[in-house]
């Protein structure tokens, strides 16, 4: 259910096609369906502007089958699966013949409505190549979500020179995602660069002392650059999903 | 110098009434003031939207007043000094009869020109009273940074009722941000109800284990909602400048 | 051992059938088989109301062997293995045709007798499909210990409106365990709709910065509704033992 | 507003003397009372079984005293204030003349009517002497729940046998609240020797390796023995809390 | 080297069989062997009391293969190695004989001579089951030291009937070494019921919050009870190294 | 009631002149005495061979002046407080002539009765001026418990010279105290050189890095150097205990 | 490029053959050679005296194998890459007769040309065999770099004397590497023994309590002895950068 | 004694002017005075080439006056003190009309002889006012080894513009100290743009999540850059010892 189903559904109440009644019951039924194990939540596009993601990590291949299962056969919004191994799009690449697996970004993505394209760009920089699978679970996910992406790999603090020959499209992006590991000064690097918010993604990308990300988390936090906000480590998809927020409208 | 004077000066430029050598040895000058222990950031404005701030925490009195002389003598911008304590503000009072503090957010904002407004509306909700200094600092902020800014104050997850009757103008937000201590799981709630991006304040409010705000941080980064951008514990500055890049354009 | 078999015990001392030194040798004999490398707790059901669990976690084939046929084979109370991976069961399950196995929460149940069904209702509520392991546990441990349990999954904080629907149940449970990974903040919501004790079990599901379930424990502790006692992190057999002392009587 | 009187209120609706609209109004204003700075929960007594509470520390006296005043002018209710330094109660000890202050336990209490009396018996039980704030502030709140405590002093582990001669209050008591710092290792002790739930209270008590309670709080989750649920460091109010919700019925 | 060949060097010294400077020489060249990538310490036996162990850990298989192999064929004295998984243990079986294996506690000894017996008992309790493979470790390193052990398993905190029967073995011991995962209670347990000194060995044992024997170690190190040393997470090898000094004499 | 006592007890009820049942009651009676808010734990100086000793830290100046009061009014054995402040010690000088204060480690000792002396010497090392505080709450103790200590100051690694001209104290003796702070590699140093037991006591003396002591404490705990048992930070009293039990005999 | 290079480039910009322009462009290009998902820095000899490593970890086989076909068809340089497992090698070591793989220390190096000598010996030290792959990864950055290397191996504490007979060695050296995991103290002993900068490398080598190598760094960080400078965890690669750094000239 | 001074005594022990014994006695006495509850270390000149500093913190004020007196009265070299509070410095400025006090860095100095300068410059830069403290440390210290020493204070990567002018100071240093707090990544960017090595020192300057300098501490042990080297938080002094061990020669 988007908005748009939701006007015509309200002013068949106005015009007096549906009571008041029936359209209650019709939204309380709606918001979700009921898998036994899981629940498949359809008014969060409604509400939020993007539809459910499939988080596959710690949940049995049974399970996301018949999650995806669901969201392929009863919908017709586009799917996002995200944390899915090869393996695990083994057992249901059967499911949809248009299901694209990103390899890299380990994400599972079937596309069947475009979004309408969101105003600007979104920057997504890498510090360094072991950064990508983050970056391009990002890059999936903003895809979807309507936004016109621009990728910049490999621009990490200790070749600064990398980074100077990108500053216009640094400039001119409505918003960026800075994928780092290892210290993360990249985001500051580009926070003080750049007028537009950043959204700075530490990554469990470094020696001994990053402690799982640990390192990179602290430092984005701490940036002394303003205009950052920070997302979990690893956590690709929450930086695209805010970016689009912040480029809607 | 701000955009506009930049402009001016390279129409200049453009003309040929300034040569290009003067106008680099210009631009290299502007950057920054030199005072001995501290430099000041005219460029800021220029390149990031915001006038820099004055950070007092770990700087002598004497150090604050030198640079807020400086600033307050030399240029006509907005001032702006955070975590500032009453026997600071006392000691810097007579600097500018307008300097104003506000007591409860530990700030000193002197204000003489209007900002452009943002459009739309920014929401700072705070999940209870003790988070109301980090709460004043980011209203201090943004308020100077020209967004329209409306409060709502001690709404946490503890009395969701009290959240509901808001719902209207949290719905309504261009961006909002939320200040919570203890657990932070007001983010959470406000994030699965809104569509705008959200900036996460974690406080460090709270019992023993909420270990000087770590308990709330690391909520606000796991949220299980989406578009949530966290910034440090207890920096409403930070959360104000996020905001303000947010509702830009 | 349990409370009428020891009664009958005592009254057999009182009546002069049974000579005290006899009866002390007796009790001294009982608390615990011993069996070389592990001793049987055969006092606990007396003692806490409810019967020795065998945690199968380090544990080597062998030890967990031997302990079980023993439990099978010298007594006639009910049997429960926890942390049992399933080449575990398989190398035991020819024990007893009746040991039941349960995949996803890795229990393994020999139920010989029906314990009194304790009062009112255990509602157990998971925050999203990952965490059913961990509510499995609980709720095999609940059943067995006499619990009558209704299910609630995945009503995560995220989509707040999968969880109106369920406020009957919620409000007229007599416990509730609530099991949740990343934030946690689905505790803090439900202690603040419901007058009934909440047995919060942060578990171990999340990106990066849930560290093992740590910013689940956290946001559990520094909860800002009461009523709440946390248990360890993916610990659903405790959380199940607690409910259950909650609820005698 | 309390259950009798919502009670009262919707045999009203039901008998016709007020309109559904007029009674949804009356309820949808009642929650809580709006102060400017801070909210006053009305409904939380309803809602969860107990009045809310004035967390004192991190708020300003002017903030207190204005929460304080409000609830004691405007309501019949039972008023309890925790973390309230001495110089805080000099500040508002004229609002009432029978405000009465706990000195060790740092709390204000003003009861105006008696709490149906709970069944059964809480223990309160401290490890040390220096475990005793924490152990008061519990005291006071479950007093003000109903709850008939008896108190148990400074058995801590290492003189176990400070505790045998307390077994009989401690094995007859509905619920049990164990205060201790250091490893917290009582509540381990106690819940082996009880069939009734224990709720844990880690106390910042201690050298330096207990890390402002961190070492009791992960001994207390770690609890190798069953029915403990934990609450925040030094949480003496949230103990009470639970173990009222624990006792009710 | 030990003290009585070191005497005989010396008296030779004395009498003038041996020249000062030669007998430099001797002792210069004694301390280690160097095998290339390690040097195995001759000395420590003389200056220490125990011989040198092979932490297995980290090594290679062909390092270990060499050290040992050096060990055996040029000295006559004892030799342990622990951390040796069994594959590593098939890999240098056949370098003597009567390398005897204990697969639980992973550890090789090779006893050629009988160290003179220590005076008094050393106890090793469990708390349960999962901490055996440390207390093996220890087990064999104090045998090899000359201890005469008496072994107490799986008598932990949640059932302290279990640690009753063992009270006049606990009380005669001339050290303890206490074995525990989770909270790590035992130790205090134990410490507060006898006057000999108790070694305490956290173990990596527990659900999630034990982090990885975090909480077992601090609650050791906050212990109320006195006489408690505390050695490294899972270093039963240590443990009884101190035990031996302690028992020594 | 030390070991003598007890004696001349148990054998007034083998000779017939004490019934048993009175010799319970006795021995029920005597473990503790009561004091409202603590209890003195009379039996441990018979359970454990150490007095109990008042932790000051954390308790009210009532409460010490009413536990030391009963300890010098009703009993005749030795006090000893530790943590005291200056002030703490002059609202209570008055109770005893003797009770003698040391200012520096700030413990209170009033000695009453000459222990027996242990066997051997017992050295106190310290790795800088900055640990003395330490070093003399356990020079108090173990004086006070019949050790014979001796004194090394200042010994820290970054001098190691200055360590060598100690080396015969060092070797001489029956057990020794190491306390140091920052890295604490005095600890694996001193360890290596002996052949006794090392007891380690961490302190909080450092840089930032060593994070309140964590950073020694982690130091000593892997000590690559056997015979070493750790305490908690600070806990000067706790190594004196230990020390004192491995000394007896 | 290299220095000399540039300078070439340079003269002929003065003498006329190169225009400036043409000049910067050919500047402008030369940084880094983009190769789709990674960048080869070409520029980072000339700004810091040492090539571009390639950090295997986390680069998936076929990126490596990229970078690495690059750096070797298109450059006359020497090549190292860090973190190479074998089955890595497997798949690349066709690219070239000459790349030589370190099984120890995992690195692959292709030595084309002979870096000019530094000055004076740099000393590699360890504290154990397990040490050993990080000294290895040390060693062969610092080979290529230019530093004649002597190797100390299996020195640590526990064994002082191990250390004295390399006095010597240790103290004509330029410049130390030492390696070290448990509690690092090695550092701490060496760092007081010479007069020339020690670079200290903590490894994750050790039991539970070393928590992957965060003891060895807080000793090192904490290190009584002056002079020291730390780098991350089992980064033997940046210790010899470093090292490189400090013995140029 | 400094190594000329020493050179003397040996070349008399050459000559026949001093005899051997007596040269060693000479010797054995000089590396330290023994003033009570401190050691002055004489020979740390001769062995690291700086002379010992007496670190105030954690020492009482009588404790400091007898260490400075000693120093002062016997001997000719030239004195330091660090951490000296202000209340401090008043205590003990009479022991000497040129002592000095540097109330930013809070150092005492006593400059008797000029040591030879070193080759090169030191530069040391700060990122914000508030890390002058540390750098004021660090260049008192380096001051007193001989280095020449230029300072960049505020060039924070917030405004990287502000560092590019300092490019030709920073390049042509022989070594450079790197002061900052936050996310210390101005470290990073130094690092990547000289090849002279950095002595990164963390400071405790932030907001909550630099944890005490733990932010910074892991930004710089993880930064991308090679030819770091990092101190303990807020270690001036150490920093500087480093330096100048780099510059000798």
């Amino acid at each position: 259910m988007n908005r748009r189903r939701l006007a015509d559904l309200l002013e068949a109440v106005r015009s007096g096609e549906l009571a008041v009644g029936d359209a209650l019951d019709l939204l309380r039924d709606l918001p979700y369906a009921e898998l036994g194990e899981a629940k498949v939540d359809n008014h969060r596009e409604l509400r939020q502007g993007y539809p459910e993601v499939v988080f596959c990590q710690g949940k049995t291949k049974g399970q996301v089958r018949e999650i995806l299962g669901y969201m392929i056969a009863e919908r017709t919004h586009n799917v996002l699966a995200t944390r899915a191994e090869p393996e695990l799009f083994a057992t249901v690449s059967d499911l949809h013949p248009e299901l694209r697996y990103n390899a890299l970004g380990r994400t599972m993505v079937l596309q069947r409505e475009r979004v309408a394209e969101k105003d600007g760009t979104l920057v997504i920089a890498t510090a360094g190549t072991a950064d990508l699978p983050v970056a391009e679970e990002a890059f999936e996910t903003a895809n979807l979500l309507g936004a016109r992406v621009e990728r910049i790999n490999d621009v990490g603090v200790a070749g600064m020179h990398r980074l100077v020959p990108h500053l216009p499209v640094l400039r001119q992006a409505r918003a960026l995602i800075v994928v780092a590991g290892m210290e993360g000064a990249l985001v500051s690097l580009v926070a003080g660069l750049v007028d537009s918010p950043v959204i700075a993604v530490p990554t469990s990308v470094g020696y001994g002392a990053s402690f799982g990300g640990l390192a990179a988390l602290l430092g984005m936090l701490n940036s002394c650059a303003g205009g950052v906000g920070v997302v979990n480590i690893d956590n690709g998809y929450g930086a695209a999903c805010l970016a689009a927020l912040i480029m809607r409208s």
